[in-house]
């Protein structure tokens, strides 16, 4: 083999896995938005096929003499090169210690899993779910004892999903946010309750969708490179690369900000992956490089922008154009102050700023606990109900509005909770930083988020997976990772909320 | 080899390709439904890798040796492998003998053709379409010459499309359907015109969308397994397998017909396809077996079902239900004699039954002349609106409403218009031998049409690809086909709208 022939094939194994990946993710992405009902099985019969080819061709013999052979010629790579044939080997190691049976019996496993997590949701039914879920611990589980046999299982995954944490970095991180959160939201409770009526109502559909249209432009997502549809729990997908990105949300007519909400967080994941740099496409790159900083874009633009007085103060009277009953009477400072409201409640994905991270907290502790065997997941409703009394002092009514509501266990995503409060975090030091050099207020007032966005692409996205998460974000804060800035902004923002 | 390891091969070759086969259906599917508008580039780049990849599994040195040894042990193998074994190596002799970089070329082209087509027909831009359009018919010309040399590369075509015609048998068929025809538009249009204001209106997508479902339902398709969008232009797609399939339609808020019978059509398509022996479903035998006889299924439901009095009759109240205002002071016999009235008209998808052939055969004529080098692509506007002129009358305005209407000739399908007109001639044949043993008047009068869905099921539907077309229509018939059912047929029915 020459460095030339080898380079070649890099490449082309790369665009032959985006294919499959383009393939494999737009057939889950049909079976969200728009597949008749019985349809599941047929989907599973093809993902099982296509992910063993993919599977396969990741890990056959010429393919793993080619990285192998590049791996030994790092110097004769460039720095993009190099991280490709990094993340391929580190994708291909973990791979070859899993049974190839069991790799696809994993994936079909997942996709009836959606289908059983979607009914078992809508009719309350945790039992219905149960041994599909049992069954998803038991493989991840299974998968990390034989991807690293001497790290814990659940350690394993942590840093699969934010590398460089671990239970350890996590406990400390959480004691943390525990520690100051606890006592601030207890503060919150004993003032005056904040009026939310301004976000109640009848919103119709339909103008919830002009207002998702409005709020994705108004970002500054490339709509002819990001589509909308609606799904029971808003995810963002990309397909083939980062030229085709899907966003979808869900309208609750009762409420106009949750799928407000939903729009700017996936609008974020959006931005970030539609900014790599073009020649990332159809590369192990192309787009966000970890969950933790992939959510320390979504949350920022959630939160950080999207409940700031700055914006609200710009968009309200659009809500109010397309809303104008609704909004009768009421202001953009109502709005504001009933967005960033401090309320304990069920639903992870509406919950505010400040009670979030406990909802992720609740979670990353029964994970770990299933994980090591301490709790079992027929007990996961009775214990999920129980730390929600105790952590935020509510009364779980059901498993729909308790342990089932969130997508991630049934696509086999354990250990991806801590990264949305770790990006959170993230965020909030990132936003600091931008603020040396961008008057984002200014920005925010004029509904021209391009400043905003042009730092987060010169720091942040153009980058696509090019660098570790770690490196990324030291590098574009220009010092370590410190949840001091988070917990600041949380707590100045409940002052100026509650005084 | 021995015969059980190449049958489970052949069975393992065609569950692998269906997998592909549902992930390049899907692509184009999603680009026709769902996806943001910049993006064809996109698909494009994936669908060629994939189609490259299923074209080399399909024509690969294992592949053809399982196959070649299956066929000289013919006498150990079932009916359905027979069939199997016939149609892969029927297909694998035609690739062998197309170039694969040509091939795989022509599928990026097409992908591309489709999307120039869309923008090209809404804004009138036939020269923008042009280059893309007689590279089109310069591929398939060469591709027809390549598979068979000896060959007419039309009748290559209309014979790969519904086995059995030539231009021959075509020129034939249509020039009886001239005969017949011609002279009864005439009569038609010495009558007086038929009142079509019962279909006139203002017909919101939204009710629209709520009859296109009760249609769905009223067909007897399952719509956990049949899903509906909306396109520029309805058609009918299986993906992976007879177990997921969608059919689109396209509103038009003046006319409630249109929609209407789009949806009667390709719910038509979808009974048939969704109708195959699940035994079926993952190989070559899955869904129907040749444009001709698919289309026999779609006019049928679309036309002698849905245009009949009994069905009018049954429906016209539930349409009023929908559409009240629109429809108040009408009557069914109204809503009857409009959608069956005959009219020289523009557009073929919304033209009457019996003008209908016309349209057709217009198609005919110009991919014969310019498959044969008679008439350049860029004489095709003209020569379009010349032939409309001297067979219908009609004076084409532009050519989105000429040459650009139909998305055929930008998927490739040069060839395939013919079976429309065959289609129709089957089905009238079809209905005919059906009323010996079925009431179709009482089912449709009590709304009820699994009878009727049933002696299509055990006539056509369940057996797939599993018979070549022209067999098992003369099953079904227990005769020959004969076009005299199909005049026969449209004369009575104008004899009952015009007397």
């Amino acid at each position: 083999m020459d460095i030339a022939s080898a380079k070649s094939k890099l490449i082309e194994l790369q665009t032959t896995l985006s294919a499959y990946y383009h393939a494999e993710a737009l057939i889950s992405y049909d079976g969200d938005t728009a597949a008749p009902s019985a349809t599941a099985e047929n989907r599973a019969q093809s993902l099982g096929v296509l992910s063993e080819l993919s599977y396969r061709l990741s890990t056959c013999a010429e393919t793993v003499e080619t990285l192998e052979f590049l791996d030994a010629h790092k110097e004769e790579l460039d720095e993009r090169e190099k991280r490709m044939v990094y993340l391929l080997l580190k994708d291909i190691r973990f791979k070859q210690k899993i049974p190839p049976e069991e790799y696809v019996e994993y994936e079909k496993l997942i996709v009836l899993a959606q289908d059983v997590w979607h009914k078992a949701k809508a009719e309350n039914d945790f039992a219905s779910f149960e041994p599909y879920l049992a069954r998803i611990f038991d493989t991840v589980r299974r998968f990390a004892a034989y991807a690293k046999p001497e790290t814990d299982p659940y350690d394993y995954w942590l840093n699969e999903f934010e590398p460089g944490t671990s239970r350890q970095t996590l406990d400390a991180f959480f004691a943390r946010v525990r520690e100051r959160l606890v006592p601030l939201i207890k503060r919150c409770a004993e003032k005056p309750q904040v009026d939310v009526s301004v976000l109640k109502g009848d919103f119709p559909e339909d103008a919830q969708e002009k207002l998702a249209y409005l709020l994705m432009k108004q970002l500054g997502l490339d709509l002819t490179h990001v589509g909308l549809a609606t799904t029971e729990h808003p995810f963002t997908t990309s397909l083939g690369s980062h030229k085709d990105v899907r966003i979808t949300t869900h309208y609750h007519t009762d409420d106009v900000s949750s799928s407000m909400y939903s729009v700017i967080h996936e609008g974020g994941h959006a931005l970030y992956d539609t900014g790599s740099d073009d020649e990332l496409a159809y590369t192990v790159l192309d787009g966000g490089v970890s969950m933790g900083i992939h959510e320390s874009q979504s949350r920022f633009y959630e939160n950080i922008l999207g409940r700031s007085k700055a914006f609200i103060k710009f968009i309200f009277p659009k809500i109010a154009e397309l809303f104008p009953a609704q909004t009768q009477g009421h202001t953009w400072k109502e709005f504001y102050r009933a967005v960033n409201r401090v309320e304990p409640s069920l639903i992870r994905t509406e919950a505010d700023e400040v009670t979030y991270s406990l909802h992720v907290m609740i979670r990353y502790e029964l994970e770990k606990a299933v994980m090591a065997g301490q709790l079992s997941v027929h007990d996961l409703p009775r214990e999920w109900n129980r730390l929600y009394k105790e952590y935020l002092g509510v009364d779980v009514p059901d498993d729909t509005h308790g342990v089932l509501q969130d997508s991630h266990w049934s696509g086999g995503a354990i250990g991806y909770f801590p990264s949305y409060a770790l990006g959170s975090a993230y965020g909030a030091q990132l936003y600091a930083k931008m603020r040396e050099s961008v008057d984002t207020d200014a920005a925010l007032a004029r509904g021209d988020l391009s400043e905003i966005n042009e730092w987060n692409r010169r720091h942040i996205w153009h980058f696509g997976s090019l660098k570790e998460p770690a490196d990324l974000l030291k590098e574009a804060l220009e010092t370590e990772f410190d949840p001091e800035y988070y917990l600041k902004y949380l707590e100045e923002k409940v002052k100026d909320i509650y005084g």
